[in-house]
């Protein structure tokens, strides 16, 4: 049976990950060479982006300077990128998955699969008080959807140095499947059966990235930096255990876990914008605007949302942590209480 | 019952250890408030060292500008030191353990019980090729001994800047005891059951510091670093595991574990000479003394203690990090290899 693979999204991380799957497609029987990436139309200097991507092939916009694989095609269609498709790959920021499935639901072939490369949640009125992206996916498509999380600084990948990513799956078949596109030696990935707690360890850890940051920024060296870093993954850790039953420790040692937290607190915008937080004094709103070129901070906005759902369980003695650096973000209160209060 | 603690060191991380100790006995009854501190008798400016700790209570030489409390009394006198304590703490250059052991056996008491510091393994002709000094400490001088790691650079340590540590017992009570003479706000100390993994973590994390330096001498970005500590995590607790059952993956978790490695990888001196190694194309016994004022390099001498190891027992292949980064220190191998190797 011959797979087909579409791209949802073609932003930073898409565009590199089009290269790599462009690439890879190539060198197996069982795929379709023509990988169809869909793009949110923009003009560039009065030309369509997908028309210069199509072209030029390359994102000009979101990865200049890299060439992508001729057989990646723009288009600016969603339900055309995706109607003779079975394999899905969302890489869009997490609040437009929800209109973008309801676009292709019923347009989509029956065997198809997903794949999540979106590290957020979704905060809903459920019990939990949150939706995984990979559950809205499965839910509202009625298809089976992986997640593939790491230290995967977007720029780096693209240029083709080596790094790691760990893809997990609920389907054995369909977790080998999409490692037959994203795995080269500079890409390695590993597969494990748990998609929440590499979905969990995606979205969580930008809120610790924060606290990297701000210990950073406060100058406390590399053990205080280190201590911040194990508490966060010991309370992501923690927290997917008290929410999912299946999640696996290993996870958390794979490449979604450890490596993507070390990674996320060494360099990334959450770490530099909680810094100058500190030597600044000016607030994460201002210093977002300031900073980040339109970019959104992820992690102050995660670590709300996570706080509005440890207090509504009375969760919050139990992940001072994160607690804390919401407080530092959203109550004034003191950097160095990051120290003090967990 | 009152406990007696001896500390048997006094360099830079045993005179910072020794103002944490010195000034925890204040806070419980069953302590004896004198704590003494064995210091091998060198001249300063014509004066002895211990005579100087004694009177300005600071080791101007180890630790300058830290001031200790006046209740640790420094002491020429191995076994004056320790005959009437009942527990003993080594921090020590390793290789000075088995000569310390031989001096004090039967001149301690019987209830004494012993806690090591150190970081590192002794090579040996046994069945493992290598000896714990924990191990050391107990068949030498037939006590229990439990061991203390993590993310701890001494000088942050004595600044009293935030961190955590790890304490790992055979016997809780003495896990305990242990935790009570070290354990501070700043200075957090966990207890696991298990000595052996907190032990392996400390001597095997300076191996990895060499891979971190060589990838940032090559300037391969963050995502590599982070692949690099991940990859070494998972080598060290295989390695952990292959050779003791009862190594606990919790213990991985713990600063002993990813905090250390996060720590030695991101600082210290081994990640340093090595990312000279990469820059300057200079040897890494060359860089040794041109860099490290005396100290020595621990990252290259366990790593060539481990290749002993796994080539005898045929494993290179099953750690193929530890591996490489030996062939890059000690036979001329490339260092780009790192990633290629692996």
């Amino acid at each position: 049976m011959t797979e087909k693979v579409a791209l949802i999204g073609s932003g930073n991380w898409g565009s590199a990950v089009a290269k790599i799957v462009g690439g890879n497609v190539h060198n197996f029987e069982h795929f379709d060479k023509e990988v169809k990436m869909w793009v949110y139309e923009e003009q560039i200097d009065g030309k369509n982006l997908t028309e210069i991507i199509n072209t030029k092939h390359e994102n000009v916009k979101y990865l200049p300077g890299i060439k992508l694989p001729e057989n990646v095609v723009a288009c600016p269609d969603l339900i055309k990128t995706c109607e003779d498709a079975t394999m899905l790959v969302f890489v869009v920021p997490h609040q437009f998955v929800s209109g973008i499935c309801k676009q292709l639901k019923g347009k989509i072939p029956s065997n198809c699969k997903a794949i999540s490369l979106i590290k957020g949640i979704d905060v809903q009125d459920n019990a939990e008080g949150f939706r995984l992206i990979t559950d809205m996916i499965q839910e509202s498509l009625g298809i089976q959807a992986c997640m593939l999380s790491g230290a995967n600084i977007a720029d780096e990948v693209a240029e083709g140095r080596f790094c790691e990513t760990t893809i997990g799956y609920r389907n054995k078949k369909d977790g080998e499947l999409f490692r037959d596109i994203f795995h080269t030696p500079f890409f390695r990935v590993s597969i494990i059966e748990d998609v929440v707690g590499v979905e969990l360890c995606g979205a969580l850890k930008n809120i610790i990235a924060i606290g990297g940051g701000l210990v950073d920024g406060l100058k406390m060296g590399a053990n205080t930096k280190a201590a911040i870093i194990r508490i966060g993954l010991y309370e992501m850790r923690k927290f997917a255990k008290m929410f999912y039953k299946d999640i696996k420790d290993e996870t958390f040692f794979e490449s979604c876990g450890v490596a993507d937290l070390v990674t996320t607190c060494a360099g990334g915008r959450n770490r530099k914008v909680a810094e100058a937080h500190v030597t600044t004094g000016k607030s994460f709103d201002q210093l977002e605007q300031e900073m980040l070129n339109g970019q959104k901070l992820q992690g102050t906005s995660t670590a709300k949302d996570m706080y509005g759902i440890l207090s509504k369980k009375g969760l919050c003695e139990e992940f001072p942590l994160m607690t804390t650096i919401y407080r530092i973000c959203y109550e004034d209160v003191p950097p160095k209480r990051i120290v003090e209060d967990i």
